[in-house]
């Protein structure tokens, strides 16, 4: 467990995995490309879950659950859509096992329980959700329509890495149907702002908020509205995405409504996501090489105790102690653990919980006890204070929001100063090269420009952000008018 | 929405189906077996799950998240197992769809995109997560493992319906390891026991706490826990179970561990599951020919207020008066949605809050409003009163506790009054055709004579409940000495 960690200047990939794995975060499985979540990486996963369901609820949505399988009539309706996931999907094709003929104790497919379709297992839902919606609207009472599905889905990626790019991963997907092509546009919007929320406030992460391209849209979509951010090495994470669905999937699924003046049209449609990818920007944003720093809002526990003794009296003196911090904390809804295992030494306590990012270790010895005193680290700055018993429920209150601010305070520095406009395409070559980060640069709109950049740079075009403004000036490739700045980076 | 549901006594079995989609809990698929949960019906599983899951994690558990995906190597493994569920499984064979070139605009499996090893979509995890507890378990100090999974699971059920028998059904399931058999053994019982106490307190239905017989039993478990409940037409259900898994999954996948004493041996284990089955068992307790009738504790909205008016002016008024309700109720926590609606009539509001068994409802007319009175409606036992403003909040908060108990009371009495003793096959057989329910019968504990009886009856042994005391009798079918009762019904 406490083997050090491949710094991130040595081999910034290597240090993640490591992490991943030593952090108790998440591991690779037995099958390809499909992880297992640890407990520990759970947790902070369930966190996550508690509060962005608590903002889709609040937003108007509600849960509902559909099947893991499309049967392939279905996936094929919407012609794009389909074409955007038929390459990387999982298909089942029969129904049962049989004892093999040929090998005693194995099993092999049962070559008469073909299915009469084959089912492909879910890469996105919007396909057998949208058939089903065609049974949900008939009128604009029906509408709008605002559902949210928790599930796990399929895509089977070729190069994959934990959390960032598995065949199987954890999601959200939001559906909704409206009257009207305003109304989902505001509500493609909204939820692009609802993560953004999220990810800026519960995660630390500064986003940048824009719309995609033509060529990196979702397959199916009209517009595709994200959140993109930065991670340590200079590369873009896009963390979430929020589309508008024009009536592509209406007309595919044929859903009507009568209007309130009694004439009938297609549905317009949102659907939106973030997933199981969401870890791999919060390890990757505030991490260092000590392991996983972790945001208090995100932390399963905010607070560790560890106690440090040679006598038996005195861990009992010291525990006690401890039950009153902890009463003290969870007062303020202040998550703490005492670490009072005896198959452990405090160093190794101090190690993992070093290594698992806790926000706050709180370490009691028998001088603490003459003195009335803890001595109190804090992961972020890696910095420690020896602090009066009689004041540390308040200042372990303050840290809690203080530690918050700082992180993202720190990761929107990193982003600032890993951001540059460039004007021509030599200097948008070399700040690739030296700074990496963000490359604000004029482009000329065309899907070919932006191919041949990614050819010959690996940059994609990660948004053209929300607050952007007009500006008059050349596409730095083309040379041709451009109206304004886009943001190019290399990505996750 | 509000047509007359068939009765229970006119056909039981339609009853429930329409009941499960006019109430809106869930509807059929376009996918064989496989269902949508719908928003509401997904919102009192949300509530089942919030309550599991907080007593899991008060008796030590953790949740982790394991692959969907079992490889046909890992799954024939543990040999009663993969017997038990190869019939039934769902197989993926292929990764990829491609442009079929005999039928344009359609997709086909790409047969260059075979799997090396076909994949089975978990019918259960024990495989899987074995596999994994491998590299999780190597010294005494890594046990008990104590981890939980909510996840789907699909067994290709030919018969199914919805909630009870799906193809897919959401579930959670418990996989543990221990030292010892004994720890294991109590880790089996302890967990049938919490879902014995969420049964009975949140979802007011008795339940009896038993064994299974061996027949019955999980495949791969040396003795399986269950508990069984008994619907409103005589034939039980089994709404959980827990299994103690001796060490066979322990051996087929290697998981050794060295104890205190430095001697490597295999760990003892333990799965336990319940699912959205448990929404069926729910529906079939309480509900009437009127609709459902759902616990105030696992109701999505405990009360619904409902305005009665003509005027703009009084509408007006009464929303005052709701809005102070609400207010009152829910800084007692009681959940109340006020049904403001103006596309739908009173009438057509409480036929749809009726349907969908909302425990009271409150309406608020002009009259009310000149007198200081609402009128408070109970679902389950569609009485009404008048009732003074200033007493409301008090009775409301009373009556959500009374509700709870009147539900569990009916259900007790009915299961008592259904629950029968009888000493010969042919009282037996008389029995289970004019009352229906729990037999209580001597048996000869052969597995000859239970099937016998199945053959002869379709009744099955549902267990050998926790409670039956030791007593000389002989098996009502064979004859032979036999010394304790089980309990026989039909089953679900």
């Amino acid at each position: 467990m406490s083997k050090k960690l491949t710094s991130r200047a040595e081999d910034y990939s290597k240090w993640y995995n490591e992490l991943v794995v030593k952090a108790d975060l998440a591991e690779n499985s037995a099958v390809r490309g499909c992880m297992v979540i640890k407990p520990y990486g759970y947790a902070i996963w369930e966190k996550m879950q508690a509060e962005l369901d608590r903002m889709f609820k609040e937003t108007g949505h509600q849960n509902a659950y559909f099947p893991l399988f499309v049967p392939k009539s279905l996936f094929e309706a919407e012609e794009k859509n389909a074409e955007g996931f038929a390459k990387e999907c999982a298909v089942v094709t029969h129904y049962r096992l049989q004892n093999d003929p040929d090998k005693p104790g194995k099993l092999r497919v049962d070559p008469e329980a073909k299915l009469e379709e084959e089912l492909v297992v879910r890469p996105t839902s919007e396909a057998i959700i949208w058939n089903t919606f065609k049974g949900w609207v008939q009128s604009y009472r029906d509408l709008p329509l605002l559902i949210n599905q928790w599930a796990n889905v399929v895509r089977w990626e070729m190069r994959t890495r934990l959390f960032l790019r598995t065949a199987e991963f954890l999601w959200q997907e939001g559906h909704t149907a409206h009257e009207t092509k305003a109304e989902a546009l505001a509500e493609a919007k909204l939820m692009n702002n609802v993560y953004a929320t999220f990810v800026e406030n519960f995660m630390a992460i500064p986003v940048v908020k824009g719309l995609k391209t033509e060529s990196e849209r979702f397959a199916g979509a009209d517009d595709t509205y994200c959140i993109e951010a930065l991670m340590q090495d200079g590369k873009a994470l896009q963390a979430g995405t929020s589309h508008f669905l024009g009536q592509n999937f209406a007309k595919a699924f044929d859903v009507k409504f009568t209007s309130k003046e009694g004439k009938q049209d297609y549905v317009w449609a949102t659907s939106w996501g973030v997933s199981t990818r969401l870890m791999g920007a919060l390890i990757m944003t505030h991490s260092d090489d000590h392991g996983l720093v972790l945001p208090p809002n995100l932390a399963p526990n905010q607070v560790v105790i560890v106690p440090i003794y040679k006598t038996e009296e005195q861990f009992e003196e010291i525990s006690k102690i401890a039950n009153l911090i902890i009463s003290d904390l969870r007062v303020k809804n202040i998550t703490v653990k005492y670490d009072d295992r005896t198959t452990f030494r405090p160093g190794a306590k101090f190690a993992q919980h070093e290594l698992q990012g806790v926000p706050l270790r709180i370490a009691i010895g028998p001088k603490d006890l003459e003195n009335g005193t803890v001595e109190l680290a804090r992961r972020d700055t890696l910095t420690k204070e020896v602090v009066s018993l009689d004041l540390l429920t308040g200042i372990v209150e303050g840290l809690m929001t203080e530690i918050q601010d700082t992180l993202y305070k720190k990761a929107f520095d990193f982003r600032d100063s890993h951001t540059t406009e460039v004007n021509s395409f030599d200097e948008f070559k070399e700040t690739l090269e030296k700074v990496g980060g963000f490359i604000s640069a004029h482009w000329d709109g065309t899907s070919e420009t932006e191919d041949k950049i990614k050819d010959l740079t690996k940059a994609t075009i990660r948004c053209i952000p929300e607050d952007s403004v007009d500006e008059e000036g050349v596409c730095v490739f083309s040379g041709k008018p451009s109206k304004r700045r886009v943001l190019f980076a290399k990505a996750y």
